[in-house]
Formats: C-alpha cells, sequence, structure tokens
C-alpha cells in the first residue's frame, strides 16, 4: 500500500483540517461530520491525519490496548496485568478503520466465532470493526445512507469508549475509544435531526473556487500519484510541526479553564439560535478548550469561541421558515452580535 | 465505567424527577414515557435514579432474586430452598438495561441457548434483558421507534412482573419486575394509543429557556466529565436525602388511605377530560397514595392529585378537534375546576 | 401469579358476560369476539370466567385429554385405553391461553421438536397453544391485528375440535377443543366480513358513562390489587353461583326444543336484515338454546331470541349505504319489528 | 371425526351439485370453481359428494394407486409388479384434502424427506397434498387469495394428473389425479383470467331467498349436528341413488357421441361469446358429454348443451364495456339466440 | 404419459410453426417468443415439434452430449475419449424442460449436491434444467412473469451455447445448447426491451375467427384426448414428411448464400424501421437464410426476407407516438416498400 | 468456446475504442463506463481489446500474480519468495470477468469455503470474482441495474488495486488490478452522480446511422459467426498493430510531461463546466497523458486534452437547467472555447 497523502500538502479545506485537528486533540468531542461535494478529499484528510500522527505503544491483542492506561485495558490484559505478567508491546500506526456501506451490525461490533463455535463447541468472540478502530479513527463515508441503527450505535460506542456485546451467550466488553468521522453529500438524503446531533463538529466542504488552489491540488495529487514515496518525503516536515502542536495542546489541554463570563457567552449565544438541547454548548466549550491547548494558551477567550463556533453548532439549528440563509450563515451571524472580536 | 451523574445534581427537570421517583416508591404504577428535546438528559436521569437507590441483595442466579421474597424467586432458586438449601447471597447495584433499537424479540425474552443445545444436545434457558432487569430499570430510548409487538411485549411483562418463555421446546417462567422508562421525541413518530395508554406515566421535558440554568447545566456537566469522581463525592449527601425520602415512602405506602370523596373527584376529573378507559382513574390514585407516601400522609388529599394529575393523564386524552390546546393544558384546566387548591 | 378478578365482581358489561356465558354453556357456538375501548377489561372476563368454572379431570398427556369422553380422547390415550391400561387423572384448572400478537405458526399448532429430532434422530411432535388451549379458552388480543391466516387456522380449528398437524413428515392429530375469544379496537383495523362471520358471538363494550360505575369498577380494582386473596375470598359464594348456573344449563342443553315458529321467525329476522349467508340464522338458534338452558327453560321462546339477537347476527351485516344506524341499532329494530317482546 | 353430511341432504344449490357430479363423472374436466357467498356450504359439497362415492380399493403406498389400473400405478408398486409380486390392497375411503391458505410449495408437492437425509444420509422423497389428494378432490377455500403459482402448478398437475417433482437432487414422478375444487368470494379478488380459463366448470351460489329453503337448510344442519349418525342414516337410501347414478354414468362415458352439428353449434355459441381461446369449446363438449352420460343417453344433444353452458363458459368470457349484463346473463341469452330448446 | 399432439395435426398457426420450423433449422437463431391469446395451443406446438424430430444419440451423461461433436462434449465425456476410452451410447428423445414460474437460479443453472456434500464431504455439482434442456427446447410459459435475472441468464447461456457455474467453491462448464421458447399474454405484463430483443424472432397467436378451424381444432383434440396412441398413428405419415423437410434444410443451410444486394436490402429495411441496435438486421438475414434452406433454395432472395421479416424484427420496434399502428401492421407496410414482392 | 471478435474488425464506435485503448495503457484511469443502445457490441468491444493484448506471465495462484512485480504478489506468493523458492509460471490470456446481475458480495470479494469449513473445521478463504479479474478487465453488462453497494465496492477495489476481506473470521488481502467496464442503457435507470464521478471515463454509442457501416458491421459479424477461426485469421495483422501500439505506449507512459500552462487550461476548462469535485481534472491530465503516450509524445498538447475532453468530463457535468444540450454538447462547447484547436 502506498504511505497516505501528507497531511500539511492538503490545500485550502481549512475548516475541515481544524475540526479533525481538535478532534486529534480531544478525542471525546464527539466526532465530525463532514459534508459536502464529491471529489473534495474527504477521506484523504482522514488517512493524512492518522499517518501525520505518532505511532502508538500497543499490546499484542485484537484491541491492541494501549499499555499505558490501567484503566483502558482489555479483559484479557487486565488480567494478565493482575496475574503480574507483562503484556507484550508493539508499535502500531494509529489504525483507521472503513466502514463499508452495508455493513451488518455483527461486522461492526463483532460476533461469535463460528469457526470456534463449530469446532471447539466452544463460545469464542470475534472482534469486529469497533475493536481494529480503538484509539484510531472509524470513517463512514456516505453517512447519511447507512442504515440509522448502526449509526445510532456507533455513536454510542464512540461516547461511552466502549463497545458491549450482549448477544448469541456473550457477553463482551472491550475499549473503544475512537474519533468518528462520517461524510455524506447533502444532496443524497440528510441524517436524522436526533443523529447530526449526536455528532460532536461538522464541517462544510466544496471544491475550491479559485484557479490557483485548483491547479495546486491537482498538481499535487498527479505527482504524489507518480511518486507516492518522494513525495510524502518532501512534506516530511511540515507534517511533523502538525504532529508536534497536535501532541503538545494534548498535553496541555487539562489546564486550560473556562471562566463563567465565557460560559455566559456560549449560552447566550446557543439561545439565540435556539438550538435543540444542551449538547451545543457543551460541544462548543470544549472545542473552544482544544483550540486554546492549540495555541497552548491557559484560558479560552472570544477567539477561541469564534474560531469554533460554526463547526460546533452548525448541525444543531433548527430550520426557521422565516430565515432562508444558511446555517453556517445564521451561525456567523450571531456569532457576530453576541461574540463580537 | 464512571460513576453515574448524581441525581440531586440535575437542574431542572422537576416533572421527570417526580414522575421517577414515584416509579421508585410504587415500581407497580407501570413505568414512565418521557417525551421530549434531544439533549435533555432523559437517560442521565434513569441512571442517575439508578445510581443513588441502595444496592439490593441478591441471589446469585441469572435473576439476581429477592431472597428475602419467597413469592418472587425464580424456579431454580424457589428449588434450592424448597430443598432447604440455603442461597449464595452479594450485593449488587440496581439494575439499569438499556434496550437497542433494532432489538430482537430472542434478546429481549430470553432463548434457547445453542451452545448447549449442540454441544450437550440439552434444551437450556439463555436469559435475556427481561432477566436482567430484574427488580431495576428498562430503558427505550426512542421508544417510538421501536417494533410494537416489543413494545406490547415489555408492557405485558412489566404488567405482570413475570417473563413466561414458551418457545422452540422451553418453558420458562421467571420474575421480571421493573420500571419501563421509554423516551422519545414526538417529532419522529408517534406510539399507538393503544400503547400510550398503557403506560402508567408521562413526562414532556424541554431544554431550559432561562440563562442560569443553562449554564448550571454546563458547568455541572463539564466538571463531572472532567472528574466524575469528585463530581460525585461532592453530591453524595444530597443523594443520600433522596435516597430515604424513597425508601420511607415505600415502607408507608400500603397505610396510605383514598377517601371515597378523593375517588369521586378523581372520576370526574376523568370524566370531564373524556380520557378511555379506566387505566388513567386507576393510575392517578395509585401515584396520588405514592405522592402522598414520598409526604409521610396518612391519606391522599386534593394536593396529591393535583400534583400527579398531568403525569398520570396527559397521554390518555383523546384528540379533540375543536381544542386545539395541548395536553398538559387541558389537563391542567380540568384539574383546576374539579380539583381546585 | 395472584388469583383471577372474580367475575360476578365485574361491574357493569352484560352483553359480555352474557355472550361468555353462553359460550360456556355451548362451546361449539363459534368463539366471541369482543370489539371495543381500551381498558374495559376484556381479558380480565375471560380471566374471570375461567377461573369460576370448576376444575376438569384431565389425563397427564399434553392435551389434557377428558377421561370421561371416549370419542375426545388424543391417539396416546386411545392406545392406552385400548391396551387397557387406566390413564393417569389429575384435576386442573380451566385453560386460558394467550395468543401474543406475531405469533408464528408453528407456536400455534405444534411442530417438529428439534432437539429429539437432532439428538435422537426422531421425528416427535412439540404440541403447541392450540394443544394447551384444549377443553379451556384461547384469547387473542388485538385479533384484528393478527395475519388473516392465523385466525383462519383458529376459527378452523374452534370449528371441527381437532387440530390436524400434516408437515415436515409429521402427521399429528390431537382434540383441540375450545373457546376462541378475540379482542380488538375497532379504531385499529378491521376483520376481513370472512372473519368476522366465522365467530359465533360479538360484543361491543365500552367505558361505563355514570360516576357510580366508573367509582365502583376503580375501587373494586384498586382493593382487589391491594390484597387479591382476601378479594377474591369476599366474591367466592357470588361466582359459585354463577357456576352452578352453568353446570345446570350444560346439562340440560340437549333438552331444549326450537320449534319451527321459532325457527320461521329467527330466519325472517335474518332475511329482513340481509345477513350473508346461514350462518347468522344457525347461531341465533343456538345461542337462544343455549340462554334458554341458562333459565332451565323446555324450548327457545320468543325472549330467548330477542336476549341474543344481537350478539349472533351484529357481526354478519353488510354496510348498508343509505342506513347509517350501526349495526346494533339495526338490529334491535328488525327484532322490534320481527321478534315484539 | 363426525360422518360427512349428506349429499342429498343439501337444500338448493342445484348448479353447484350439477357440476360436482359432472366433475365425478369425467374427474379430467379440469376441476370446479366455486364462487359465492360465504356461508352458502361450498366446503360441506365437496366433502357431502366424496362421501357418497365408494370406497375404492388402494395398494398400500403413499398414493393409495389403483391396483387396477397399470397405467396409474406409481414407481414403487409398479416395481413390484414387475417382479411378479402382488400388491397389498385396502379399501379407503374416496380423499378430501384441503389446501390450506398460506401453504408452500413443498407442502403441496413434497420435498426431500429431511428425518432421512439427516440419519441416514439419504435423499428420500416425503410426499405432499399432491400424493394425498390422488385420486379424488383437492379443495381450496378462498382460492382468490392463494398465490398464483401455487394456484399454477394445482392446474398443471390437475391437467397432466402426474406430479414431477424435480428439486434437490430428487426426481420423482407419482399419479396426482384429483378433482380440484376452488372456492372464493368475487368481493376479496379476483383470479388472474390466465387461472379463470384453466378451470374448467364454475359455479355461482347464492345465499337462499326463499324463507322455506331457509328453514330447510337450517333445520337440517341443526338436525345435523345434535346426532351426526342419526342424520346420516335417514338420508342413506337417496345417497346411494347418487352413487349409483355417477357409476352407471361414468361406464356409458366413453360410447357418448358428439355429432357435428352439435360441435358446429358449440362453436357458434362460443364465437358469439367471444370466449378467448378454445378451452371453452372443449369444455363444453365434454361436460355436455357427462351430462348426456348422466342421462345414459348414446349422443349429446341440445338440451345437454343448454344444461351445462353456464358452468362451462362463464368464467371464460371477457368483459364487455358495452354490455353490464353479469356473465350468467350473457350466457343465457346466447343460449337462447344459438341453442334454442 | 400420453404421447405428443401430432406437430402436422396443428391446425391454422402458420406463423408459429413457420417460426418454430426455421428455429429448429439453425437452433442458434435466438428463441422465439410467442406472444397471444390463452387457449392457443403455444405449448402444444413446442412439445410437438420436439415429438417430431429425430431421436437423438446421446452419451450417457447428465447433458445427453452429442457423440458425435467433439467441440460439444462436456468435460466427463471429452475426459473418456481423451483418455481412449469410447462412450455408452443411448438413442433419446430430443428434450423439452418447462421452466416453473417462481424457479430458483439454482434450479436452472444447477447446484451443489447436498447429499453428497453432506454424507461425503464432496463438492459435487447438481446439474440444473439446463443440463437437462441441452440438445432440446426451453420452454417458459409467461415469460413476461418470470424474474428478469433468470431470463437475462437463460437468454446468455442460449446465444453462448454454454452453462458456466461458477459458485459455493464449484466451477463447471457443459454444453446448453437449446432452442429457448418463450411464450407470453401481453395483457399481463410486458417484457424489458432489453430482453425482447434478445430473443431471435417472435410471433403473435390468437384465437382462429372462423367457424370451420375452430371446428377442427376442437375436434381434432377431442379425438386425441379419447385415443392418443390411434391419433397420433393417423397423424404419422405427415409427421415424417416435416421431418425430413428439416433434417435437408439442416443440412443445406451452410451452403445459402447471402449476395450484398440483400444485405442492402436489409439493412434499408432496418433503417426505416428505426429498430434499435443491430440485432435485427443479423437476426434476419439467419432466418431468411433457414427458410431458403427449408427451400433447398442456394440463395436468400426477396421471398425469403419478406417470409421472415415480422417474426424476427416485430420486437424490436420503438414505440412510435406518431404511429399507432400495431407493431406488425408497421413491419408489413415497410417490406412493402423496400422489399416489395 | 470461439475466438473473441477481433477489435480492429470493429466497424465504427471510434470513441469507444479510444476511451478502452487509454484504459488498456493507464489501467489505473478508473475503469469506463459505455452508455448506449442495445446491440451496439459493448461486451464485445471489451472481450475484443482483451482479444488483442499479448497473454501475461502469471504464478500459479488464484489470482494469477505477476511474477515480476514484487509489490504486487499475494500474501501466498510473497511468502514462496521471502523462503527462497521460485513461483510456478504459466501464460494466461489476460482475463475478462462478467459480473452477472444479481450477484452477491460474496461472490465478488469471495468468501469463506464452506467445503474445507466443514471437513476441515479450517478457515480458508475461496477467492471471488475480484481475484479472477485481477490484471484484467471485470465488465459489468447493465451496471445501472447493479445494487449501489456493489457498484460502490467495485470503484472501491479498483481505485486501491486491492481487494481486502474482512468478515466472518477471515482476513484476507490480494491483488485486485482490473480495468472495470460498466455499461448500461440510460433508459433503463441511471446511476447516482457519486457513481458515475467515480468512473474514469465514459462513452456513449449509438446504432450507426450509414447504411455502408450497417452493412459491414453485418457482414463481418455474419462471417464471424459462419466460421470464427477463418475471420480471426484474417485480421490478425491488424490487431497486432494496434498491440504494439499499446505495448509501446505502456513504456513511454511515464516519460510523458504536463506543463503548468496545460494545467492550467484544463483548470479553466472545468471551472467553466462547473464539474464538481476535482476528479475531472485528474482524469482529463491523465487520459491526455495515455494519449500522448499512444502518439508517442514527450508532452501532453492542447490535440490530446480535446482528444479526450468528452470521455473524461462528459459523467461529471451537474444538470443545468437554463442548458438543454446533452452533456457531449455541452463539453464540445467549452472545449472550442477553452482549449481551440
Amino acid at each position: 500500500m502506498a504511505p497516505a497523502f501528507p497531511f500539511s500538502a492538503i490545500a485550502g479545506q481549512d475548516e475541515m483540517k481544524l475540526a479533525m485537528t481538535i478532534a486529534a486533540v480531544d478525542s471525546s468531542i464527539g466526532g465530525v461530520l463532514v459534508f459536502g461535494d464529491r471529489g473534495t478529499g474527504k477521506s484523504t484528510v482522514v488517512r493524512a491525519l492518522a499517518g501525520l500522527l505518532p505511532s502508538i505503544r500497543a499490546a499484542e491483542c485484537p484491541y491492541h490496548c494501549n499499555p499505558d492506561k490501567e484503566d483502558d485495558l482489555c479483559e484479557h490484559c487486565a488480567e494478565r496485568r493482575a496475574q503480574g505478567k507483562s503484556l507484550k508491546v508493539r508499535r502500531i500506526d494509529v489504525p483507521v478503520v472503513d466502514l463499508p456501506l452495508g455493513v451488518t451490525e455483527d461486522r461492526v461490533v463483532g460476533a461469535l466465532d463460528l469457526e470456534r463455535a463449530l469446532t471447539d463447541g466452544e463460545k469464542a468472540f470475534e472482534p469486529g470493526l469497533l475493536a481494529r478502530a480503538n484509539r484510531g479513527f472509524l470513517y463512514i463515508d456516505e453517512v447519511n445512507l447507512l442504515e440509522d441503527h448502526i449509526v445510532d450505535l456507533l455513536l454510542d460506542v464512540a461516547a461511552s469508549g466502549e463497545n458491549v456485546v450482549e448477544r448469541e451467550g456473550l457477553s463482551v466488553r472491550h475499549p473503544a475509544k475512537f474519533v468518528l468521522i462520517g461524510s455524506g453529500n447533502p444532496e443524497e438524503g440528510e441524517l436524522r435531526p436526533q443523529l447530526l446531533d449526536r455528532f460532536g463538529l461538522s464541517v462544510e466542504v466544496s471544491t475550491p473556487e479559485d484557479l490557483h488552489t485548483r491547479m495546486q491540488v491537482i498538481r499535487r495529487r498527479d505527482d504524489y500519484e507518480s511518486d507516492p514515496a518522494a513525495f510524502v518525503e518532501r512534506w516530511k516536515r511540515k507534517d511533523g510541526q502538525v504532529r508536534r502542536q497536535i501532541e503538545r495542546a494534548r498535553e496541555h489541554l487539562p489546564q486550560v479553564e473556562v471562566s463563567d463570563a465565557m460560559l455566559e457567552r456560549t449560552s447566550q449565544l446557543c439561545m439565540a439560535l435556539g438550538t435543540d438541547g444542551l449538547r451545543g454548548e457543551l460541544t462548543l466549550i470544549r472545542a473552544a478548550r482544544a483550540a486554546a491547548a492549540l495555541d497552548q494558551a491557559d484560558a479560552v477567550d472570544v477567539s477561541h469561541l469564534r474560531r469554533v463556533a460554526s463547526v460546533a453548532l452548525r448541525h444543531r439549528l433548527r430550520r426557521d421558515p422565516l430565515d432562508e440563509s444558511g446555517s453556517t450563515t445564521r451561525v456567523q451571524r450571531a456569532v457576530e452580535e453576541h461574540l463580537p472580536a
């Protein structure tokens, strides 16, 4: 397999890159929904970001557990530890798992291992895609065409960080912490609002409109396809800078404060926009905290809120029959009023 | 898994908390239906209430039978007792079982244990979610999207307190006493009136509209997610007060009287509202009795009826083409007329 | 399980009780169809009637055969008898079997016993719900939502008193005499006229409209639920009177005569009403004979015909586009004209 | 099982009885389709006719082969004969097989015997309903609700007198000569014209309109149900007369001539009526020949054609938008013109 | 089984007989589609033609290979030959296989032999209907009701003369040269144009309109059914003449020339008619060559083209909104203009 | 099997032949979509092209790996090499795999080998159609009738050159480099734009309109069918020329340059046409490079862009409600303006 296209070589697409970077800093933000035109490199960005992140230390189990986090070990690894045995550790790339359309629930959550059931008469668990996605990214192309109950299930697991399987006499529970990336073309069907709201961030992408960017994209893509290894080598240094920024932000994140004043402005903004429920406010606060961490700032300020308001709120607006502006415009107008720069 | 969000730290949502508390006092009231906006913490309340209740003594069987109630033992435990053997007892948390959308009847009621059927040629029962929910809560998110026959089945079992399985040559009967909590968004589909009526209580929830409450919710949630253990510790004392109130009410419940006068006013109220059938009246009486028990009152009075009228009757009204007011308003108007304070 | 609610403690619902009693006297009348509002205690009446009937002597076979009726023995019992062996006999309650919505044909009629097929390579029959209902009641809630072919099958068996299974190499025939009770809410769907006509009697029930009855129902129900055993004890004597009346009527039934005059008035009534086919006339005659037997009368007279005309004919009327009156009104008008008191 | 209702005790329904009798005389006529009201005793007639026919000599094989007709033996019986062995012969009633709605093709045509496949690893044939119907009647209630491909299959076998099974590695061919009786209510759905045309005869039945006949039907039915054995005994002699008439007609049938003149009038009648295809003419000729045989006449004359024209042609008329008369009226009008008495 | 109705005894239906004869001469012409009224003897013609053809020499394999054509041997027969062994040869009738509606793909193409898979653990091929049809006729009644993908599959195999099975680990390839005959009633649904075009020839049949032909058809049919053997004997000589004509035409076919002039007129005719694609032209040329061969002519001339134009082109016309004439009329008009006699 | 029709004997159809040739030169171009009339020889072209290409050296594995490309070996072959063993090599024809309509995902991607699972209890992989298509062509007739998720899957594999199977406990990855050819009739249904865009090139074909070409097509086809071997021999030299042109172009391809000026004109053209995303530009550049390689040119010039603009862009245009011209016309107009000759 060819190496991934370099993250920093992606021309344009700033909002998508921001959302992905925030999700890389705080993976519990609830996933990213990317809606937009065909051929705008949605899946490229996911693979590029994963390719840029440092390899991870992983136990030799189906969940590639993090040997440095006691609480996130699977039952098998935890048992070994409890017995005083050490875990075999190797380094692996950050996993990126593609969820095919038409996937069955069995393949997603895992299922009874029929081979062992038939040969050994033993009820063993055969891990699914959620196991493979642990500690990485789960990418769903055309999420709007996926069956609702699968999307629901994915959002549940993404929210809890744990996959609980109770079926066919199996009772398995394993870590499944991943960033869920869903992409789709709004012309081909919409997500239920119920599901929209459960995604942390959302991004709108479109084909670049200026000649220069287009040529840049084509040229880089053509160069990459002609000789992937050489192309990746050329962008290695820039990708390293991004990686280090993310690593530093992850460490700094717990120290970032949110003042009552910032919280009040957040709530005012959301009330003005009439977002349903309170997930919008909570996500906006947390995305702003990640943005601050990327800046190595000690507290969230208005600039951080402004930067992430669109990606955190855009998909949580009710349709307003009196206002035909798009969601992005409505968020931006409310930001100018309630969060002036 | 992180500890549940504290029940007493839930800001606002008084009606939902009242209905849940009544169901905790009289678990035979017929479950609670929660309809309302996304992101209003419907599932949080269930988990919070279960987390607050005292752990229970349970036999080591798949139904975690109550060793102190002869009549509620499963066949296996009852047999041990009958043979003069003692039951192994442990303490467990009050169970909360989530019913996933798309769940099959097999997973709900239990089924033939295929492994043992294949390996030992033995017809053993593999308990389902109803077994696991015994003595606790069964939570159905988006109950309006669940297949009718499953909802029906759940209501049947919830009403009888017993799960009877007759299939594939199995003939099993086990205790299944639980409080059924169904939540849903009315914009996404309605329940058949036939099913609506079989739920004991119903609650309407919405996003808080005042700035203060919103900020409170967000701040508490953010604090909880930053450090769950510390947050739960801070609210421990308040949750203890609620627990003790519920425990006292449970003991007091059988002593609460309902006078003929109160019964007459109940019937008048229901006739005025034109509720179908008589389940409304019966539930209203019983919910008022639980409310009185929470007050440690010896008899139901008008204040108790007023307090629970909406949650007991709202979902049992026929649509009235001449009256476009919502159900809640119609119940409240009738209450003011027939049950003045 | 709590004892059934006493039949005689049921307040109001006279027509439903009449129809049930007639079916208890002549179980070959073709079942009872109960249509009406939710919460009017349809299933309560069935259980109450069964609870009131005397326990029956039953052979220890899956069909609890009547050891006193040579012709109704199953193949197994008949063979024992033929070999000069005696049958083991016990006393059992009159069975009441609930037919769950979504039930499969296999569960209804019985099927190949897969366990024995797999383990012993033997083709054994696993009796279904029809076996269990033999000599009792088969209750279908929401019969209008059941699949037509199942209803058809049930009506066939109810009519012949025998369940014939021919499938998967099985060839089984066993007694299945039961009273079929179907209930439903006409707002949720109608039965095909073809099926309607095959039910013997039909009843319309509704929520009581007078305050006194409502309070009576609620009070009795609440009392019953507070302490079932004590409540049942209080009504024991009255239930005994009803039981004895039914037992005497069953014995007297073959002696009741139907004169040509009565038969002529019956046919005139049905022709005036334009009932399809002749099942209406036949059922009316037989229901009137059961009513006469309950009175210990030696012949059917006009009063008996009048009493049962509605329950025997109401569901057999064609819709008349020029007459918007309900079926009950149309039957009553024709009765006043052709069967004046 | 009670004995069948006597054929000669059926009051009215002359056309249905004529069609059934003709089919009993010439079983290759292609079956009878009975359309009409509920409760008019359609299935009673079939059972009554079968009950009246003399018992038949049958080999002890699943097809109860006719030991007196070399050409109609099954493979097994033919082989025994070829080996010079004699067939075990017994006397059995003329079979009447009911085809349940929702029946699977497997049950109809027969299928692999799974038990023997699993236990002996042997591919054996498990005969289906067609095997059982050989030499008798196959009755389909509500044929218009049966799946088309099953009806098609039944008509194919009825036409060829042979059931050919080629599936799952089985290759079986067995005699399946039966009279197909389909009944239905035209209000509940129609048969495809393609299928209509393949039935030999068709009959329309309705509830009797005169008081006397109705009373007669009810009285006889009520008498029969009170004491089936006694009732059957009373009608024994009359049924015997009908049986002998049918037996004599079967023997005489091959001698009945059809002159060119009669054939010409038949074709003229059908052309005038515009029946599709030529099956109408062929069936009319053959039904008239059977009618002549019942009369012991040596040749078909106009009276025979007149008698059977309606039952042979009625279901083969195209809808005529300019003529709103029913099919029966149109056939009768054409008969009066082309076949005056 | 009775012998087939003689081909030469079929009264009228000249176009159908022509098309069948051409397909018998050049079996690679692509099958015949017969559309028309019920009861016009469509299946009779197929069976009659097959019955008339000389029996064929066949190897004893499931495909009854032609031992005289090296290239058409199945793998098994080819292997025997390669090993220098001789093939067991017998004479068989030309096969006629009926494709039942609702047939599965497995039954058509053949499938894994489950018995041998289960007993011997061996992956053997169980030949399907295509195997049985090799060297004969495959008849589909109501082809317009068959699933498109089966029709597609049949046309593919008919075109290639080979059945290639690749499934369940099987990889089988066997000869499947047959003439595909599809019949249908256009009132009951149409074939997709895509499928229509893939049939070689098409025929429209209708009930004869003149009295004489009708009487002739009925009389012959009635005679045949009274005594099939005697009837067939009477027509033996005439059938022999047809058989010899076909045999001679088959031998002569490769010698028939098509001049450029004839080809040009063919193309002009098709362009004038606006037939889609070029299959029409190709089929017209080949059908004309077969017609010439039947005449023992050395070259195709206008009379041959005229004779087959309708059967080759009729089903390939696009609907023309400005021309409401039927397809046959449009072909005939174009023939008169471009191919005057 | 007869040899394929010669590529160079195909009359007309220049655009289709151009697109196929380009795909043969650069197989990573993303497949070819052929839309157009029936009977225009779409599948003929694919087979003809494959028949013309030189046979390939292939390892004896299910994927017929290229023994000369280390990176494209399957796991099995790679392992042999790693162990220092040599691969058995044979020469095979370029594979052409037909994808039947209604194909299952299992047959496409491969599946668990059930035989070995059942007999050896071993989880082996049974390769599917993608394995067979490696290094060749995968042809889908009526791609617009294929299920979207299969088309999606095929496009994914075609894009990555690798088939990754993760199911039923299998984890297999094998080379699957092929040119995907989809054909369809736009009158029978359209592809989703999402899928359209993922095909590299698209072609529109139609029945030739001039007499000469039609006659040429018919004559050649008729000659070919009369004696395939002789016909192919006649065209051998011309096919050899085409083969050598393709071989030389493949070698030259990496040397062809694309200047910034050409890239700019490409982007301008696509912006003017408003193609969604950037796949159009990328494909146009690469198709032009292949066209230049066929010319043995060292750089792409305007003539190459002009030659391939229609096949690269036509299927990527949005419907423009103000411009009713077909896609081809719109591309040609834009080419004349932005890429004047």
